[in-house]
């Protein structure tokens, strides 16, 4: 399919002369220098054929992915050892034919293959031929919309088709472009994060002074992503001012408003200044959902940053049955989710919607226009330049690959999508409580199910050695699995309770994939229940009646800190 | 062109049971649920089919680039009104297709063809075939390498490529892994200057305390990008510490050493703390080279970081006889440059060097890595963790675009393509000098022509007032030459001049089209002379004698502060 020809295309542009299509054949005649190297580095025909051989490979390792050993099995070094220490001074003949085979042999066998069926380690990075082929469009346009003028369909796709992705997953309207709030697509949760941060600190500053930088302070639970930690830091926010609040297995792991509103009273009446709440929807260890509703009711008076990071679990709510896990969101400022992770628009892609984007970009936004409004530019009043909803100026045509998913999977696509993965969490979780061994310390949400083999508790005393040791017990499994390259899970540390984390959502995956991986777990179980000291042995009859670790324990879940992944 | 066989990969793998492959068949037995919906969203065939449909699309969009007018002729509205407010329930039939159609007739009449060889207005955002399938290659591998474990090919591939790109621009070895510092490939030049102020920042803070982050002084000269402003705020300095140190004329919009020590030095007389220095070698308004060198020497013992912003111009630096300009560099803290712009590396793609690694990552880094490193990982010790040396934890597979870019045009391709455009800009520049109705007030650097029409000057009392008229006059022509279509170009305004900036770069540009653009503009100051109010018209015969504008203001560079945007 190709573009129209010139004539019509610049006839569609209204100001055009209508003499063009003639001056600029004159201008295309063959240059008096000689051309730009060989090979010419940009050139259709060449573009034709290489083009087709990458489509190709990828087809391929589609097609192959599940032969693959999830995870490579290599050594640091392993590739920088087999690579030259200088890039070629030319180009070998076929060079990229050469490069690809290169991909195949050396690269390939060293990835981690996220897209294979059977990669359940994070949550996914789900891949669709569209969001891939939308990516590989962009890059061919390769654009550079920082502002409308800079490119105003890019612009004009990204403020449309952002709305129609949050009125997909039943955003407030006031969130949207449409009820005066608006959205951006930005590259990870994290960024949107630090821009959100920024924008209620440079707000708040504007009537504190920006003198009292040093008393902002954050809120989040002991379940939120590190990015979050990550992003306050780089705002400047004081590393003592960050307040992670524990959270309890009674709560599900999640933020307890209470709790929170007793920290935000703390810090008042010690003169700091409550700046940013980042609430989760889906958190990383267990999916657990923050009681957003209740979180900005105690909030109301406080002035108060609300940020929704709902980076996995927010693809959910395509749904209407998984709705309610952003009830409330009608109060907050600001929430995020990443169709990378869960909505087929492959890597990468953050969409960050604001109530207030005039907040957002007093604070990123610039004034230094004359080159970029230069005076011939249409007037920018009333336009958006998404220049001033991020970090960078320079950016990606993302829409476009989030437009094309959306347009060639529908609505009803994404959620026949979603429910697929929520059904096979289901079904593992079934196998999963069917064998007596193990067991499910904390409810299955949306597709991701925490496990783990049961401890044996013999008595108070040895309780705790007991839990030590059973954390040590599903540590071996977990290693065991993935050292097997036939599946890939991760683990995650809550309440003191270590427990595996088999996260659905690959594109590839369907349920004999998941079956399988269940299978291995059993088989690696047996092989190292048997092999087990006795005194941390869980033997099947005697673990039927057992009380699980979990179960018992009250230790808050920030006893163990590394549950903060979200991948 | 396939991966290699089940059996094969799995031997390769030193770990896998041999025997996988025929569990693996049984494992993708046909589902017993329903697939994931219609149509699947991966699927190796339909990608196939489908990838050729985008290969082809853009193969004809680059053969009928030049067609399009450079910069669309819309208004704001225009592509939203002709989208539905929501996205569809369904699919429609072939929607692919059906949305390829909608690219071609709906979105790219309205972007601005950055890749069209009649673009010159910004620094290029050069594209290449392999860059853009490097782009849909790693799109299609969709692999998340933020550790080493994440993903350990991609992460060494990162490491060799940003050794290989430093070795082929003669940067200082002290930068490159090889020499104890290393490099990252990140979006953009403004996450660069953020991470390296944030780096800065805190290894500052944890000597002076964290309370004193408002004592904090970064400096840049009224030439340097803006972005470097925005990093700064983001990262929490106080807008009246930042200094834009002015430049002039006679140091050809240089940053002096001189200024810059005496503005660091009343800040530390003031009990401020300076921080950090962003130099720039190839400013966005004219391109001008600070010297590095001669900054390092003055803040010898004043513990400034010292960053170099080569955004546009680094990439000259594969060349030797452009080596120079970043002579020096051997003291400088961190370097960075952007292979989107000038190596062929399409959006996005910033390379980013640090003398001292372990700075920016305790900065950066974090240390929850239950999920992230699980047990069964390899030693993670020794490997780099480029999540620690960024913003966000999530990532694209950059290098390997960058390594196709390396690999199939080698250092000598891409010295070749630089120098191509040197001399299409040289050529420019002798057009612009062999009508003297117009004068180059800059000299040109690198591929950057900055000229303008001449003012007329008739005696000291009009000068001021000629010279806002001559401004104007040149704002005309730049609205008259790019409502042409024909050709787009840009303009700054430095030491109070205006001036057209002709930035000469794009792939598919050629002497053919340089030669029309100067034709356009020459076409289009004839007909603005033509109506120009006697005044302020710049008569050919008049002109010839006269004293340009630029040669005679004193005006600081920074009078008009509109010419830091790099692009």
């Amino acid at each position: 399919m190709a573009p129209p020809s010139a004539m019509a295309i610049l006839n569609h542009a209204n100001n055009a002369p209508a003499a063009i299509g003639t001056d600029l054949a004159a201008a295309v005649a063959p240059p008096a220098m000689p051309p730009l190297g060989h090979p010419a580095p940009l050139d259709a025909d060449e573009f034709r054929r290489q083009g087709r051989l990458v489509v190709d490979f990828i087809a391929d390792y589609y097609a192959r992915i599940h032969e693959y050993p999830v995870r490579p099995a290599v050594a640091p070094g392993f590739l920088a050892r087999q690579l030259p220490e200088t890039a070629p001074a030319k180009p070998e003949p076929n060079a990229l034919a050469a490069a690809l085979r290169d991909v195949r042999d050396l690269i390939l066998p060293g990835v981690t293959h996220w897209q294979s069926p059977n990669h359940f380690a994070h949550f996914a990075a789900t891949a669709s031929n569209v969001g891939a082929l939308g990516e590989a469009l962009a890059a061919g346009l390769n654009i550079n919309p920082f502002t409308w003028a800079a490119s105003p369909a890019a612009t004009e796709l990204e403020v449309v088709v952002t709305d129609w992705l949050g009125k997909a997953l039943h955003l407030p309207e006031n969130l949207l472009f449409s009820g005066g709030g608006g959205g951006t697509l930005l590259g990870t949760s994290c960024e949107a994060m630090l821009c959100t941060i920024v924008a209620a600190r440079d707000r708040k500053l504007a009537e504190i002074g920006e003198e009292r930088i040093g008393d902002l302070v954050v809120y989040c639970s002991d379940q939120t992503h590190f990015s979050f930690q990550k992003a306050a830091r780089i705002a400047g926010i004081r590393r003592g001012n960050f307040r992670e609040i524990p959270t309890s297995r009674e709560s599900g792991f999640t933020l307890s408003p209470k709790a929170l509103l007793a920290a935000v009273r703390a810090d008042e009446a010690a003169g700091r200044v409550p700046l940013f709440l980042c609430t989760t929807v889906g958190t990383t260890p267990t999916a657990a959902v923050d009681p957003i509703r209740e979180l900005c009711a105690v909030l109301a008076g406080h002035d108060v940053w609300v940020h929704v990071d709902a980076a996995y679990a927010g693809a959910a709510c395509v749904c209407p049955e998984f709705r309610h896990a952003i009830a409330g969101a009608e109060a907050v400022d600001s929430f995020s989710t990443n169709p990378h992770k869960w909505l087929l628009a492959n890597m990468d892609c953050c969409a960050l919607w604001v109530r207030r984007p005039e907040v957002l970009t007093a604070a990123l936004g610039t004034d230094h226009d004359v080159i970029l409004k230069d005076p011939s530019a249409q007037d920018g009043r009333g336009v958006v330049d998404y220049k001033d909803w991020q970090v960078a100026l320079s950016r990606r045509f993302r829409a476009l690959k989030l437009w094309l998913v959306l347009r060639c999977h529908g609505v009803e696509g994404l959620r026949g999508f979603v429910r697929a993965h929520v059904r096979m969490a289901a079904a593992f979780e079934d196998m999963v409580r069917a064998d007596t061994r193990f067991e499910v310390p904390v409810p299955r949400r949306f597709s991701l199910v925490c496990f783990r083999l049961r401890s044996v508790v013999v008595g108070e005393r040895r309780r705790r050695r007991d839990d030590a040791a059973a954390n040590e017990l599903n540590r071996r499994l977990l290693e065991a699995v993935n050292a097997t390259g036939r599946t890939y899970m991760s683990c995650a540390v809550v309440g003191g309770v270590y427990m595996l984390r088999c996260a659905i959502g690959n594109s590839l995956t369907e349920e004999g994939h998941v079956r399988e991986a269940w299978s291995v777990v059993q088989e690696e179980a047996t092989a190292i229940l048997a092999t087990a000291a006795p005194a941390t042995c869980s033997d099947e009859r005697a673990v039927g009646n057992a009380r699980c670790g979990m179960a018992d324990t009250d230790a808050p879940a920030s006893v163990l800190s590394g549950k903060k992944l979200r991948i």
